[in-house]
């Protein structure tokens, strides 16, 4: 949660100009996002009846070179339906615009449409089965979606993050020290061949906006990427079936999940039996950024450290449980 | 800027069904406030029209016996037709209430009216004008405020700051070493008797939301007290008519402050030769904060160090030119 750019009210009103949204009326910073920097954003509206956006400003974390893929593919799926904020165009028809800080560093930001809604912590199976759907969705939506791009947290990123930890496992807790067998065990194992389309990667709660028990909001697209759907699906169980420490599992929410996806994309059979290693692949993933930033992440920053147990927990449940696991 | 504290969807659904102001839509934590946590909630609104509030969790440093003083005084200010966020009063009335957070800790909240408007960067004479007459309106409004709150921020306080921060001004600044001196002269010098209200002691541009010229909404009146009146021009003189870093002097604005100020309100003879001592002071109680929290605030704590020289140039500045400062 921060604010890491700072945009005064002037510097706003000139920015907001740049977008056919009428005039700003407030601009507050919010403390969502952890790569970014986000305000909501009101207007009068084109017609004058009000209208809110979220503003992004993204920062070093985020290649600019990336943005079209991310923001195009909201347009993308907002018109095939899915629940997804629109990316609002400037005035010339860009998806995002180059701008100066107060500071006078050159970043990029770009106007998005406010969807209600909220996240929800305890997950109610009719919820889960709402984001299963919403996420099979999104999956066959972007199957004509023209674009594609390379998982940047797929299996090169783990071997990465293993090499950076190495010898500093102890420093988090002594549990992780497989983790490096773990992790070539996973990708030795690993499935080739499955259908792919563009995956969330990161369908966390947080990034579900939910009234009441349906989808108002899926978001923050920005480890979106060319993969196996049924690694999302895995990913989505993993983030949405255990309590936040992982220590326990909830069977309602995880079969929710399957059942929802299912009733919209049914898994084949080789997707079936990949579920198991794919969930472990999922939880060791999360794991491994975990563990980076706990080793890594100066003092002081203003975010907040995840522990990495949480997912060492759900890597031993997939792989204790095996097919079990699932409906 | 930060939110402290965690209140997951469930919860806040469930507060927010304690005000009559129909269901939750939309809750997003703001980076806003250093003490307290705030949200900028939606509401389906009590006809279906949608509305939007302020909530805000009080944290530590605001005493829960103060915030009659604080909620009523909105209340106050606002029926008066001061530009001041309403405090919504829940089901039974109480203007605010006491809470269990996520994590069984016991803390309170109240829900403000959302007001529009963004905060000035680099204020103009025609705003600062605007804030001025604001700022003479919230004192005549409060003249009949039946509470009386002290300032926790005055001498008493100065001499606690000066205290604690005891052989370790050069640690900032060799420039600071003087404070005591200064501290003890201004307090020495200090004129009684002048004509008090409730005065908002903390009128910084961030707590001024504007639409254009005009003053949309006063907020975070959590420093508001007793005391006289024009102490609060000259904190608002301090607060707007200086670069931030109080090394260049907007003479334009300061003047609009006081005509502003005067159209609504005209200052005494007593009032206008007590500017200078009185802004002397109101430099020295920000100079005084800022270094108390440049020096105590911890490593890593989610707040942005303020530099206290900024506030040392401003008390030279009025030392320097006196009556001269003012038009």
């Amino acid at each position: 949660m921060a604010v890491y750019t700072r945009i005064g009210a002037e510097a706003m009103d000139a920015l907001i100009a740049r977008f056919d949204v009428g005039t700003l009326t407030s601009a507050k910073g919010i403390a969502e996002g952890v790569s970014n920097s986000n305000w909501i954003i009101e207007t009068t509206g084109k017609s004058g009846g009000g209208a809110r956006f979220i503003l992004t400003v993204y920062e070093e974390r985020t290649e600019v070179e990336e943005l079209p893929f991310f923001l195009n593919l909201l347009d993308h799926l907002s018109a095939a339906g899915c629940p997804v904020p629109r990316t609002i165009h400037d005035v010339d028809g860009a998806p995002f615009r180059e701008f100066v800080t107060d500071d006078g560093e050159t970043k990029h930001l770009a106007l998005i449409e406010f969807l209600p809604g909220v996240s929800a912590d305890n997950p109610t199976p009719g919820q889960a089965e709402a984001v299963g759907r919403a996420l099979a969705g999104i999956h066959l939506a972007a199957l004509d979606y023209p674009a594609q791009r390379k998982n940047t947290m797929g299996h090169a990123a783990w071997r990465g993050f293993v090499a950076d930890c190495e010898g500093r496992w102890g420093e988090i807790d002594s549990a992780l020290e497989v983790v490096p067998t773990a992790v070539e065990d996973v990708i030795a194992r690993w499935p080739r061949g499955l259908p792919q389309s563009v995956i969330h990667a990161d369908l966390f709660p947080d990034n579900v906006l939910l009234v009441g028990d349906s989808v108002s909001g899926l978001i923050d697209f920005y480890f979106a990427c060319t993969g196996p759907m049924v690694y999302d699906v895995a990913v989505t169980h993993a983030a949405w079936s255990f309590s936040g420490d992982g220590k326990r599992h909830d069977r309602a929410v995880g079969d929710a999940i399957l059942r929802g996806y299912e009733a919209v994309r049914p898994l084949s059979s080789e997707e079936r039996a990949a579920l198991p290693i794919m969930s472990e692949g999922a939880s060791l993933r999360f794991l491994l950024t975990r563990a980076y930033d706990w080793l890594f992440t100066p003092a002081g920053a203003l975010v907040t450290k995840k522990d990495p147990l949480a997912f060492k927990r759900r890597y031993d449940f997939y792989q204790r449980e095996g097919a079990g696991a699932f409906a």
